[in-house]
């Protein structure tokens, strides 16, 4: 584990972050100046390779970067790791030429990658996917709308998930950069929580891009091996909330009497922060787990090749769902924790319990998972384990 | 059962509430238009005895009423009904002049009783109350500062809870004029849900009243006698929230489609709504028993003093903290049934999970309420059935 | 209420069951003495109109009678009310001198009415049902096997769910008296818990029995309606053994010691009773609001037309899932408040925890009653409600 | 990860236990042939170092080897690996000579070692401890009785916990040679689940060992230390019975259709399991991330120092309190997937969830783990993580 790496990631929060939760939940413009500071003390993109001139964290590191930020505020995590999911398609299926060039200007900026996966009707199943790329010459020209994209505004360029034109059963993932002809965001969602990340709805209209820019495979398992990594980052945001929802239970308690004596030493307050204590505990070790994991295929001799035939890994689909439900009933047991004021905006449990909802919801919510899970892991004999 | 008032209520609803729930979610100033709507429809303080010119509506009937305005702003109908843990107080505890005066007025102008209770540092523990009233000659001057007090700016008249400054012990409740000198709203609060109500922090300061303003009896038993009406329609908002849920997912599955059906189909879908269906049913049913035994304590030749020995009713407990777990339960599902979209501003659900969460918090949380039924209704081997 | 008769079932209860739960758990012969005892308290088949000679109580007044009786053993509680689903089936839709003589018999001598019904293929699928009714003059011939079927060896008749081998459209129900040759007891049930009652595998071969003894209708209306009364009463034991479960932890808090101070006085032991006694008295309303339904029902003008046009009541759906659902929480709760003696035989909990299961499995698991929740009352916009 | 050996735990489960589980379940004199089987295979007290010439795993891999053996039956599982909560003790804690001598003998024959801490009014609670130990020359005097202790018939030698009849402050661990005199077995408990293992109620009369049996430390401190190892193998029993519980169940839905399509289908069966699944993950993960703490213990410089000041890791603690939840969340679906069968001892279920049910129970259940949480873990500030 990079202990230093994480207390850089912890003191960052610290100095930036903290105290500026409302700033976040504001839903500010993107990117934030905290961003750049992210950049300024060399974190941007952290699980980027190290001969990027990034710090080159493992994704288990990253669980716990993640939980440091997320402590502060989980939207602006989001929106720092969620390049992951683009950056990891571009590195293990994109021409090496491409990948050197797109992340090396990313990482030498700070900037971002956006994912276009989502559509309004296919909701999250990646099949029904509607928009296009047609050949045209060498050169291939994408049309299409998606619904939920996250950091695209901001983002140096942009992987597009499309069907052929031509063939229908062709699925695949297309780079597209952010100041191609015909980008265009239609808005910018008002998200329930997670508001100091920026989420856009978002328009292609004949964007035309060199045919060296679509990735190889079929775009299914291209989104599935990236998914790994995001999911499980999204997951070690609950750990950050969590703790964080932890701490200011006991802060509030050190000063709230119940009858008569302080609530610190109330058997039943007690009983509650066991419990939260123990999902916490839980949850970061499933996420540092499932990232081990991946860590193990990206390290191993052929990762791309690796990943392709894994496609979704159990450990991160668990994750995501365990974290997602786990985060939920320390949401629950937080909001009621905080008497009268935890229902006004006054206090910051409102914002940490919306915040926390949506680990269940992006990137396939529970249904999708467990089915997912069913189909992969439990139908087939040879993978239970 | 009433059925044309609650026929009248849903008309109301549909005509007056429903469409507008931005605006009212938008914290609108207080009291809305609605509520002279409401009166102009002849269901203002729908439960005052119809001798002031009212419905006249049991607290049965009430059940349903609230489950008709809840069903379109659960906030509206919180603020509407809420008088009713006072105006319950004065009717059986105030002097009958009193009565008459205040509730004949409040019932033709259609205005609010405000409840004065909760403080900073005492919670929900009504022991703990520190709000003080001094006699002076045939007067009561009430000074002190109250945390969350709603509809107060609004209301005729205020009934506050306050110690006496001879007799430590002593615990009345006051009734003090709204327009009474030192009677100041220190701020509106600025609430997670429920924004179509109005709560606020409020302060007295040499408050003057006459001595026939306080209620007879311990302050304490006479809050429990009114809670228990109060209690019971909190609980009953949940069944219109959570109606509205229902509706709201079957008009979402009948456009949706997944995996090539409509979700309507869907047996997952389906047994989640098979769950809800029954979660209403068994809310409605708790909260109309709840209410029934209140409305025979009522009808009974004595209710003033049946409801003091009765003191909190175990029915009106349960109503309230089970409400709270089930519609918590139809919120957690609710918020994951709508996709993406669902953790938007552009799609309902989410002020409703929002308004949902109050029901468990308002007027004792569940730590209290479980204790509360513990207390009263298990440790005494003669209460236990 | 018919108060009287409640005292007399806890009398009853108190008398000739308390004390006695490890040998109903022994699973003994069927019927038990406790059945005559029953009879000659004047309690047994209670349900059936007073003018059989027996206590004639209401279908609300059964649900505190199963209470009384299940607080003691929902084994015998539910061998003594379980004919209630054919005796209702019998009265609605037998021709009335069939009706009368077989009621009458059974009234006059406390005897059983079994309930052929479950098969192995087709679970609890009605529509699947195997065992065929052959017209044969004006006899009918049944054939077939039936998995789960309570009381049948100690029944005075039968009513068997068969399709017509002649029009595999027609499913019915037909009266078969227990000595009726070709009626073969294939096996007692081992069952898990609710073993003071007795289930058997039972085989019908060439069966012979009047025309006449066909009941009116078809047979899954038939069912449905008789369904709605042995629901709501298998959802009442739940009542019972909960209260049981109650009292128990309080006996044991009375003595032990947790820290050097009463368990009773313990808080996290008061949230847990307070939290079993708010589900205690939700199911109770949840079963009474159901019962009453149903008795108004059988009050109308028509009854057999009303619960055929009503099919299975919403009500009573919702309270064999709730109390399902809750009275499985409270197992959780109380197989846990016991220490390391709960563990073992030597202590009663273990069995009420198996017993309680049986209410969230029979007469249909929580997905099949979802699913009707969803089909009947979701699904048709009118019947929301 | 020592695959080889987990490999030859699973086919010893599969030749020497599966189907044998009815057997298992009748409660059979212990120790079983079964326990010498363990031994012939080389895999008796596999946790014991090499250098006694057993199998010499870590704990890491002990998690998966008692996930295997639970897989055909925890009860055994349990006897077999419950010896390390004192063999942990005896290594790091006992004169060398002392650890030599008994571990060796215990190695050499495939034995056990019991522990002797629970008492009928201590409970959970160590520090009441009422078993006391008397200096006698070199020799020390054990008098007692103890409550629940597994394996203690069969032991080699045991760990008794006492009070130094001297100084009441004085508690320690002493071990006490099963053939002393004065050790006599009152009862062997009839336990609801587990029943492949034997757990004894004990009374030590006037026991004479050396006074060098006495190991080092205060007691509670070495039970702690060695509670960290039992706890986490009692945890991973859940995953073995989950796993079973999930192949029952794949098993069934092979064979039964459901509304006329296969359940294996069923899109309500394919989410329980999908679920179940991400249960199973996320319990292996807690388990081995926790064993790996111990097992990073064990392996440094001063390993009895190290665990004498970790005391229980919070790693342990909610490992344990995890697997007993999520395994009940199994326990809970499973029974309820089997239909009728699943409530007859003609199916593995029942037998099952009450073995599951020991997980919460045994080694401190919920509400003490909580507490030893919020104690150790959440309120001193630094230790929060």
């Amino acid at each position: 584990m990079n202990a230093e790496l994480i207390d850089r990631a912890r003191g960052f929060a610290e100095r930036e972050l903290l105290g500026r939760e409302r700033w976040f939940d504001s839903k500010p413009p993107a990117p934030t100046a905290a961003s750049a500071a992210l950049h300024a003390a060399g974190l941007a993109n952290w699980w980027l390779p190290a001969e990027y001139g990034t710090a080159g964290a493992s994704l288990t590191d990253s669980v716990d970067i993640v939980s440091e930020l997320s402590y502060a505020d989980a939207g602006f995590a989001f929106s720092s790791f969620l390049s992951v999911l683009g950056t990891t398609m571009l590195r293990l299926y994109g021409a090496p030429a491409l990948a050197e060039q797109y992340l090396g200007r990313m990482a030498a900026g700070g900037g971002f990658c956006g994912i276009l996966v989502s559509e309004e009707d296919a909701g999250s199943e990646l099949g029904r996917t509607a928009a296009l790329f047609t050949a045209k010459g060498d050169r291939l020209v994408l049309d299409g709308d998606k619904y939920f994209a996250t950091n695209t505004d901001a983002a140096d360029f942009l992987l597009v998930a499309a069907r052929s034109a031509e063939d229908d059963a062709v699925f695949g993932v297309v780079l597209v950069p952010r100041d191609t002809p015909g980008v265009e965001i239609v808005k910018r969602w008002d998200m329930i929580g997670m508001r100091g990340s920026a989420t856009y709805q978002v328009r292609l209209s004949g964007c035309e891009v060199p045919a060296a820019n679509l990735l190889r495979g079929h775009g299914l398992r291209l989104l599935e091996a990236g998914l790994n990594a995001s999911r499980i980052l999204i997951a070690s945001t609950a750990i950050g909330v969590c703790r964080r929802i932890r701490d200011l239970a006991m802060e509030y308690a050190a000063a709230k009497q119940v009858k008569g004596a302080p609530l610190l030493g109330n058997a039943v307050f007690a009983g509650k922060l066991g419990q939260v204590e123990m999902l916490i505990d839980v949850m970061r070790n499933q996420c540092r787990s499932a990232a081990a994991e991946f860590d193990r295929a990206m390290a191993s001799a052929d990762p791309a090749a690796a990943l392709y035939r894994a496609g979704t890994l159990r450990s991160a689909l668990a994750a995501k769902m365990y974290c997602g439900q786990a985060g939920w009933e320390v949401a629950t047991i937080g909001s009621e924790l905080f008497g009268g004021l935890g229902y006004t905006h006054d206090h910051l449990i409102g914002k940490l319990v919306r915040d926390l909802r949506y680990v269940g919801l992006v990137e396939g919510g529970d249904d999708v998972i467990r089915d997912l899970l069913y189909t992969r892991y439990v139908i087939p004999t040879a993978k239970r384990r």
